[in-house]
């Protein structure tokens, strides 16, 4: 496919977590797992569905420090181990979230790619240890970060001598109340172009609601995204956090097909 | 492909425009043109090769009243018999917008669509006057305008007694300054399914940058989009309006093989 | 006062209207009126009201073309009639919106002032047609219009002749649910320096609720607004539009008290 | 002045620190200094002129994480002397932020009220430590946060048993690029009305230019604001941080006649 109308990235720079090269034209790479890790049984069957269907890396979220005092916090270093425990059973790696700098050695620990949120986007103390810690870093854009801000804290990291950094769209604030975010679908392009890494998309976040997930996933590969991360739950309506948007683990194979679809027709299928 | 993941929209809403049938999973339709119609040439150089390449129908505009007095204020009646003269020889139907309820009886006689444009979605005047000229109407989004606003739009069309509206997502006004408008790929299947209309993609203006405009297409493609509007310039440095977000007619024919292999790919393919 | 802390605009630019000069340090103008015209009853008695406690010219809209077949329309050339009766009655001037370039005239033979409303800030064929009435004309700046494309518009109805020009803030759509807009306070003395020209605030769109219009409007007054515009009405409750943001005109008076008060405080008292 | 037309806040609700009482209409407080403390004599030129002129608390940074490695980063500890030693000289209270949760102690050793900023307004770890050190706590607003989010945010810090909260209103992101931020100026008593907190304003962060500083302070002052907090500099042009919309400590007598006369106007001078 001639680069004259599809815009080309760097060919190549891509990221390696746990054996799995993300970017540069590679097939199209899928992250899958529940939005909170809630015990042993739920990762495992989620982990299951997602890897027969395809999916090649595991995502789940240990530390849920809500501002509300009474919502699940999350099951900690708990959390941590069962993630662990179930990637390594089934071969995969697992990605999931450190909240503050002080967390980055525990995460480094237990998983193969730590996760700064859109929260933390310019949390400076976190993007430092997260460099430090020498690891692959999946830095989610924030909620209202200009692509030149989410480009800036990429160059923060590398900066401080990490260079492998996956960037994540997952949608921005605006005026629109119909979905939790507004997907940024030009920025996938856009920030492969003006920031030569890899970048991957999250429909979960960007929409807030599981029946535009399919349509939005599918968007973000056509517009050239080299992954996908989404939440998928074996049963969304019992979830202790992102029920409405997540996936439910039973049509997590009609999604992947859907998704290899397009994948295959803009050359890139597993 | 099973309803359960992709969202359907009610299989038997199409509307006809010029013998085309849009919407309800038939094939993708591709609405091209340049921005302006600037005289014969250019028109009929610009429509032969998107025709070729796959185009259904033509687009351009005849009236440009730009707020500064010293802008190109478009070719008027002049430009509407152009587009006329040159949709006839080529056997295709023409879309233009009209700008006030006073140019509906005008467009009305020479186009075979009146677009209403995003500055007029609530233009109350002119939805009417439109709905009374008994037309297919493309309602365009306007930049801030939510998905229930333009869902009310298009109602107020309806209850004025003409159900031929098509739908158009071409992007919001952010804050983010990388593109010119933030297209929301989501509003599209969102628009569908809770208007029961056809919608269609407007990837020019929803970036504003002729290097994302075809990821953007394929995005919105891949999302559902029931066509693809775009514009195309023979060259478009030239261009006397919106030169940095067209097409290069020359390049036209790729983006279409690109654009059909999505197609293809969501069971949609002309 | 120092011009080192407090900006100023350039001393000499007014706009007369009706015999009231608004801008350059004159005292703060009140315009205030009813969202619709009703009736005759509910006009005068609104305007006795407003005019007892210091408001200085009239406003009412006599077209409202909502986008909705059901809502209600407004009076037209009736409502016309009624705001020029009353006014020549109390000695007052009237300011009403022209919702398009063909009701120019109209309105321009019964009203001292044209509005041009917030959706229509980039209506070229109305901005044209509302500078060749050479007559007064308030712009105001649309919901999503940045301040450079407001001061644009005004360049453009000078450009067309006519310097007559007073600015309004009413107003922008932002992701901030409690208000009906966000009132951008700064500005107002940011159009004034840029724009050099007269600015007035209005609280009553600006806010969409009654109980935030005096905080509000006193901040515009504090920001240095040479007018405030503000919808009042006998009986909101009963109001056929706007009654949620309209002020009871029972309580004008104790309004007006506490904005002579802070218009004192910035040397600009009546 | 009655409730009709100028909301009022719990009158009782009052947080105090180092011995000067914020809201309930007590008078407006001015809280100023420089963005970072760079230095002792920095720090203590300015606070004396601040306080000189009417200023009863003070502010300062001292550590400024910015993403860029190459930007100033603060003095740390050094800076939390610097500001307690001239605050203790000058018989004031400094207020100062905590950027993580590990910094609160370090932060309620030395200062006098702790700051928590914009980015961190959902920062629920540095939010419950914040909490536990029991000391008053100014929270700031997000830069896309709502003011229901504001809200949920202080109520958490109630809940985990601090109810000494102040709110300030610095700003939003929208899509205006004239000023650094949009400040949400009908929040104010908004927050007020719906928090039963005192609610500050940051004029210097609402705008970034300190031409609309002192109208945007007197706006917020007018709209019921219980303080102002800015930042003030002996020399804005060779600040480390923030010099673009620092007033200059010279013009800070003129700054604070300006704003007496308003909160005159409204009842609430020193």
């Amino acid at each position: 496919m001639s680069a004259s109308v599809i815009p080309t990235p760097q060919d190549d720079v891509t990221v390696e977590v746990a054996g799995v090269r993300i970017g540069a034209r590679h097939p199209v790479r899928i992250i899958a797992g529940p939005c909170s890790v809630e015990g042993p049984e739920q990762f495992l069957e989620t982990a299951i569905a997602v890897q027969r269907a395809g999916a090649v890396l595991l995502r789940g979220g240990a530390f849920k420090p809500r501002t509300s005092p009474y919502s699940f916090q999350g099951l900690g270093l708990e959390g941590l181990r069962i993630m662990r425990q179930v990637a390594d059973r089934l071969g995969m790696g697992v990605i999931t979230e450190a909240m503050s700098a002080e967390d980055v050695p525990l995460v480094a620990t237990w998983a193969d790619m730590i996760q700064i949120g859109a929260r933390n986007m310019q949390n400076a103390a976190l993007l430092r240890a997260a460099a430090a810690a020498g690891m692959p870093i999946l830095l989610k854009r924030g909620i209202t970060a200009t692509v030149d801000e989410v480009l800036a804290a990429a160059d923060a990291i590398r900066g401080w001598g990490n260079d492998r950094v996956v960037l994540c769209e997952r949608g921005s604030r605006t005026f629109e109340p119909s979905t939790r975010n507004s997907l940024d679908i030009a920025a996938i392009p856009d920030m492969q172009l003006r920031g030569g890494l890899p970048v991957i998309v999250d429909p979960s976040h960007g929409t807030g609601r599981s029946d535009l997930v399919t349509p939005v996933a599918l968007a973000g590969v056509a517009a050239g995204a080299d992954g996908v991360m989404l939440e998928v739950h074996p049963n969304p309506a019992t979830a202790l956090s992102d029920g409405a948007q997540s996936l439910e683990a039973g049509r997590f194979g009609e999604f992947m097909r859907a998704l290899d679809r397009v994948a295959a027709a803009i050359g890139r299928a597993a």
